[in-house]
């Protein structure tokens, strides 16, 4: 199976970035894709850098931001994850995956169920966390562990999904530094968000596709300076070998084999899901136990 | 906290290994360290490598090995992690982590709760599933998540461990290499095991101490050639950055400070635990859920 992975910077305004995607991925396909795999909400500018009302009126053309991906898709011949800011209702927003057939149809929907909100990621105050839980999408080409970005921190919802039945997991993301903070914190932090990605792939013994955006974003509130987005979207196999790596600074469009039988072999070599011990897993569901 | 990690090579006779694991003990104590952790199993081979009763008689001794090490820990006045073959009753045994406070008194024990079984490595055979769920040990130097090779596959476990109050993950751990296999795949499997850890400090925000053999060892049933243990013990910070790491080859001794000050300012950053979708997690106590 090819997949083709799409790391870009915003380009200032949605028509234009929109147009460049669409380019992307008929020359994803041009390369053999099967299925494309877009970055969080790349649509747009990364708007959560700054809590302001206004910006829900992005969320606005949700249903038409739906059609017109779903004919992309289909005009493409391709399997396509795309990221979209979704009103379900006034005062209801989620951070939703949508999945298109590659006749343009919806395959699924995964809104987001790890939110974060940390300084200049706040989530909290956009996106209502999923309430639809870790449900692959069936497809064509797959039966696909669709998450989103925090989610990639979970290894909860990455086992989820596999006992769900996912043949792959996918993770759109927006993730950088500040360009405050010293070089060797960031590598740290870029090196953690590789690690526990791969990590993912290992315990579940899947391939696993995760595409992130570059560039820098500025914060319009001028509250902090701005997050430089780090790139290094990636694929990786089952045992958590590098398929594929991006570099940290410009748009890229990679097309990846991935050798979806690796998967059998690697799990019977590595039976981890045979000896998980579910009679002593239900204290999973507690916030904390410990009291000091 | 000063941790010493004391990773070696069977030396062909329990008394003369255990004599030198004294010796390092001490030289380890002698350069700061406070807490000293052992590889599994640090009194034998790794006799798991075939299926013999036989070597049942090999944990016949326990009361006596419990007593020896907190003799050892007592003299050496250090929290020392042991890894032991206990015979609990005639047919039923555990391999067990004998957690020694620096008075030579037992601080805890942890019975391995995953137990492996593939070719080399047949411990289904010796070892009855821990009973005892993921409860950390405290000690004067901590409350230590004390987890035994196989479990450091499960993220399960990682996470249980610290909703229980760990303050640090120790995986005393033998594993290694079929020589027969090609280099690629060897590398494979050495930085898998690796990153699947470091995945625990990072999602955790915990450091993590993994303390593996070295050194050939030989089936004596002749069904497979033998094991070569790959060393590379480790000690990581709670964003997975390395502290320590030990070579492939040879028996080392590595004392090492942990700025356990760090674990609170990285969940500040990256407040994983806070986001947990608790109310979404239950069927990570089922063994599998898909109906193709």
């Amino acid at each position: 199976m090819k997949v083709g992975i799409v790391q870009q910077a915003f380009m200032g305004e949605k028509a234009k970035t929109v147009v460049e995607t669409i380019n992307v991925i008929e020359e994803a396909v041009l390369q053999g894709a099967q299925l494309v795999v877009l970055q969080e909400l790349h649509q747009s500018r990364y708007f959560c850098i700054t809590e302001d009302p206004e910006n829900f009126a992005l969320a606005k053309d949700f249903d038409d931001d739906v059609a017109f991906w779903g004919e992309i898709a289909k005009k493409a011949g391709v399997v396509l994850v795309t990221s979209l800011f979704e009103k379900r209702a006034p005062g209801l927003y989620h951070n939703t995956a949508v999945v298109f057939e590659k006749d343009g149809t919806v395959a699924g929907r995964y809104r987001k169920m790890h939110i974060p909100d940390d300084p200049g990621f706040y989530e909290k105050f956009y996106f209502t966390p999923g309430d639809g839980g870790f449900e692959p999408i069936d497809t064509s080409v797959g039966r696909l562990g669709v998450l989103v970005c925090w989610d990639q921190w979970y290894p909860e919802a990455a086992r989820l999904m596999t006992l769900n039945g996912a043949e792959i997991l996918i993770y759109p993301t927006a993730i950088g530094w500040f360009d405050e903070d010293d070089e060797a914190e960031k590598a740290r932090q870029l090196d953690a968000w590789i690690t526990i990605q791969r990590a993912h792939a290992i315990a579940n013994g899947l391939p696993v596709v995760s595409v992130n955006r570059v560039g820098k974003e500025f914060d319009p509130s001028g509250q902090i300076d701005g997050i430089r987005f780090w790139g290094n979207s990636f694929v990786c196999g089952p045992q958590g070998e590098f398929l594929a790596r991006c570099g940290a600074t410009d748009a890229e469009t990679k097309v990846v084999e991935i050798d979806t039988a690796r998967v059998e072999s690697v799990r019977n070599i590595w039976p981890f899901l045979r000896d998980r011990r579910i009679d002593a897993y239900e204290n999973l569901t507690k916030r904390y136990i410990f009291k000091p």
